[in-house]
């Protein structure tokens, strides 16, 4: 047996999200069939974050075990043939039996990518998320200051969230604005269900005028996801990055970071 | 009468090209069919430049003549409420009966995104050409130089093209690269048919080591379209911009130009 590590892009708005289900249309369910043709048998993957329905990756990460040995370049450009457009492989190790993607990262970093224009997105449709009127990027700059640190995160904690504690660790967040973009960076430890697009939708309200930076504060401590503005849309929410402990020497030495397009200077 | 002219955003992906077809499925067609909604009568659209079979849009220009006067916004919002998630109206202004999107036109501004890294695009699938070799992007910066001021470029002209001329005027040429992306910006006072396409080929073909820079001066003077390296994908391909008088008091003050996505720089 060896463990393989794979670097994973999806384009996630044809997928029900990552995690496998019965009627197959996930991008683990479409992954698994091209990594288990190359194997040559049924292969598990594990991944570092399970994503939502139409969330996107530039940097995935996923690990599975092998009964036979390939060069590296198989489970890259051979498992990418056997891909939808959609999905791509971008780089594979070999790692040893105690990498695991979930239980080794130390920190996932997602990208929210927010158009901010009257005018919906064409180009980029179902890949970035819209807001049409103006936003006080200052004051929401301000407001995603409030939730670094360790904290309670139960107002932005999914219904449904299945994780034993809402305490999450976040380590940088931050808002800015380039041109008609809004873009929010996250990293943390690991993330409950739907808290970085609950986040989004607070820091929206806030900039739309609907609270202070303070509310941020006020939402936080009340711990109340009824009490908080509602989940933005998945469309422009990417895992763009998961780090390990550099002895792993995975790509980007242990801190894996895909860059994400935005728009250019002229 | 009214003349109204309008920018237009579209992923030209799922579309062949901008001209009207029998079947419907071009982006004249679902445009005219929204604009017509909102006109309450059937309306004809004349664009700027007529983009192929899967060529993209951020800038397009079009105008058309209305029986009827409505406010800018139903123009705009109107018409995006009829049209797929693929096209947008980005701004509607009332023009005088003089101008024309395609014969008031000062030049076009087309660019080109090239993905250029061993694997595939995924996130951007349809969206940028690829390519998976190393390209030398300072030779390509160099080759692309030969093609600035007035030139014959039959040699980079489709064989079905209809211009009666196959001189053009290059204003600005360039290749640069940022990290994994090589880009292109072309701006003439018109295009022959697949001419961009044609010239990234050439481009391309030189990058990867398959002639000097001096190899691009060569083609142009042999003006032998097959004598020449093939035509590139027009999945990287957008037309950015349109320039008029500025007279026509257009949004850019008649020099129109959106910005495309690029990679973020970390």
């Amino acid at each position: 047996m060896v463990r393989i590590a794979l670097g994973v892009e999806y384009c996630g708005s044809q997928y029900e999200g990552w995690q496998t289900q019965p009627h197959g249309r996930t991008v683990q369910d479409v992954l698994q069939v091209a990594v288990s043709k190359i194997a040559g048998a049924p292969i598990e993957l594990v991944c570092a974050g399970r994503t939502d329905t139409g969330v996107h990756a530039s940097a995935q990460v996923v690990h599975f075990d092998a009964g036979v040995t390939r060069p590296t370049s198989a489970w890259v450009r051979g498992v990418n043939a056997n891909l939808p457009d959609s999905v791509a492989v971008t780089w594979a190790r070999e790692v040893g039996p105690d990498f695991h993607a979930r239980f080794s990262a130390q920190t996932r970093m997602y990208r929210y990518l927010l158009l901010n224009r009257p005018v919906r997105p064409a180009l980029l449709s179902r890949r970035v998320g819209w807001f049409h009127a103006p936003l006080n990027v200052d004051s929401m700059a301000l407001a995603v200051r409030t939730i670094l640190g360790e904290h309670d995160f139960s107002a932005f904690r999914a219904a449904g969230c299945q994780a034993k504690s809402p305490v999450r660790t976040m380590l940088r967040a931050s808002v800015y604005r380039q041109q008609d973009w809004v873009i929010f960076d996250f990293e943390a430890n690991a993330f409950l269900h739907h808290m970085i697009r609950n986040l989004v939708g607070a820091l929206v309200f806030i900039g739309k005028g609907g609270g202070s930076p303070s509310t941020m504060a006020t939402l936080l401590a009340q711990r109340d996801r009824t009490a908080s503005p509602p989940t933005f849309s998945p469309d422009g929410l990417y895992l763009c990055g998961v780090t390990y402990p550099p002895g792993w020497n995975l790509p980007g030495d242990g801190r894996i970071i895909a860059p994400l397009f935005v728009p250019a200077s002229d």
